[in-house]
C-alpha cells in the first residue's frame, strides 16, 4: 500500500498514528506531496482525492481511499481485529461521533484559521482567504480545546476508556497548534498534560522519522 | 430508544433513510426539536450534543449519539449485519470516504450557505453570519453536485454498485437544495434523474410521514 502525504501535517499525522498502531509500517510505501509547491492541487493529484488534500492511501488494485476516518478504518479492520475504532455497536457509534466532533471543533476549525487568517501554505495555495472566518473558526477551536479538557478530566481517552481514531483527531488537533502561532489556553491543564503523556506514546513519538 | 430531531431538516433524512432500511421504525420514539426557536442551542440539548445540531439518537442507558456518521454505523451494525456501511474494509473505507466527501463537498457546503448567505433559522439563532463565505460554500456545492454527478455516470450509487450510506449524505444535499433559492445544475442531469430514481425508494419517499 502507498500513503501520499507529508511528514509533518497534522491529518497525516491521525492516519501514521494508525499505521504505528497496527504495526502496518512494512507495509506502506510513503510518497512525499510537496504541499508549498501545491502538489496536492494538481489535476494529478486531484484524479486520486477531488478534495485535494492529504493523507490518500493507494490500494494495490488502483483504488484511493482519501479522509482520515476513512483511511483508519480501512487500517483498524484490515487483519479483522479492529482496536482503534471500536467492535460493539456503541462503541463504533460513540467513537465516530468523538472523532467527527474533534474534526468540527478543533482540527477542522484550526485548520481554516490557518488556511484563512495567517499565510497558510503561501499565495500560490491561497487563492482565497476569508481572514474574519478563519478568526471565528480560531475561537471555535478555542472553545473545542475547552471541551475535550472537560472530557479528559472525566475519562483517560476521548472516547472512554481506550485509546481510539477520536485521540488521533484530537492528537492532530494539538500538533496542527504546535506548528501555529496560537496555544492550548492555560486553564486547559488536563489537555495539555494528556497530550505530553500521548506524546510518550511510541506511534504518536515516532510518527515523522518511523517510515524514513 | 429516541431520536431527537425535525421531520423536515436534511441531516434528520439521512437517519432517518437508515432508520427505514434497517426497518428499525418500531424501535424508535421521535422527539421533535424547534430549531426556529433555537431548542438545539439551548445548555439542555447541548448536554446531549455539544455541537447543538440535529439528530441525536438516545439510548437506553443514557448515552447520546449525535452526528449522522456515527448514528448510521451504530444502527446499521445493531443487528450484527451491515448493509448500509460495508463489510470489507474495502467498502467501509471507500463508503466512509465517499460519505465524507459528500459532506465536505456538498451537504455542509450547502448548510454554510443557508446558515450564513440567507435569513438561516432567524436572527434569534444566527448569531453570526459571513455572508461572503456562505455564498464561496455555494460555489462549492455546485462543483460537488458536479463532481457526484459525473460519479452516477460511471456507477449506480455513489459508493458503488449499492446503496449506502454515501448515498444518504448526497440525498440529505439534495434534500437541502430543494429547501433553498438554489438548484441542481442543469447540466448535471445525471445527479437529477437518480435523485428521482431515489425518491421512489419508501425509506426515501416517506422518511417524513412514516413516523408520525
Ligand atoms: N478531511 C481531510 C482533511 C485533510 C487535510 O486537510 N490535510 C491537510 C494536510 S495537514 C492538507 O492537505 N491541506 C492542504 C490544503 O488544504 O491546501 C482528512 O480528514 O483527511
Ligand atoms: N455534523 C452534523 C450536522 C447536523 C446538522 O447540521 N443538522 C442541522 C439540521 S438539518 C442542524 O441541527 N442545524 C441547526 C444549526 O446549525 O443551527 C451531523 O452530521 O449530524
Amino acid at each position: 500500500m502507498k500513503i501520499y502525504d507529508t511528514a509533518l501535517g497534522p491529518f497525516p499525522a491521525r492516519v501514521r498514528i494508525a499505521i504505528a498502531e497496527k504495526s502496518l509500517e512494512p507495509r506502506i510505501e510513503f510518497v512525499p506531496i510537496d504541499l508549498l509547491k501545491g502538489e496536492h492541487k494538481t489535476a494529478t493529484f486531484r484524479d486520486k482525492n477531488y478534495s485535494g488534500t492529504v493523507p490518500v492511501l493507494g490500494l494495490e488494485d488502483g483504488t484511493f481511499i482519501s479522509e482520515c476516518v476513512a483511511i483508519t478504518r480501512y487500517l483498524d479492520v484490515l487483519d479483522g481485529m479492529p482496536t482503534l475504532t471500536g467492535t460493539t455497536p456503541k462503541e463504533q457509534g460513540v467513537i465516530h461521533m468523538m472523532t467527527k466532533r474533534a474534526e468540527m471543533e478543533f482540527i477542522e476549525a484550526i485548520s481554516i484559521y490557518f488556511h484563512h487568517a495567517t499565510p497558510g501554505l503561501g499565495p500560490q495555495v491561497e487563492k482565497y482567504q476569508n481572514w474574519e472566518w478563519g478568526i471565528y473558526q480560531r475561537d471555535k477551536a478555542f472553545a473545542g480545546m475547552r471541551y475535550f479538557d472537560s472530557i479528559l478530566r472525566q475519562q483517560p481517552f476521548v472516547a472512554g476508556d481506550f485509546f481510539s481514531m477520536a485521540d488521533m483527531a484530537v492528537l492532530g488537533g494539538l500538533i496542527f497548534v504546535d506548528h501555529l502561532d496560537v496555544e492550548v489556553p492555560t486553564e486547559c491543564y488536563t489537555l495539555s498534560s494528556w497530550y505530553k503523556a500521548m506524546q510518550e506514546r511510541p506511534s504518536v513519538k515516532n510518527r515523522v522519522t518511523m517510515f524514513k
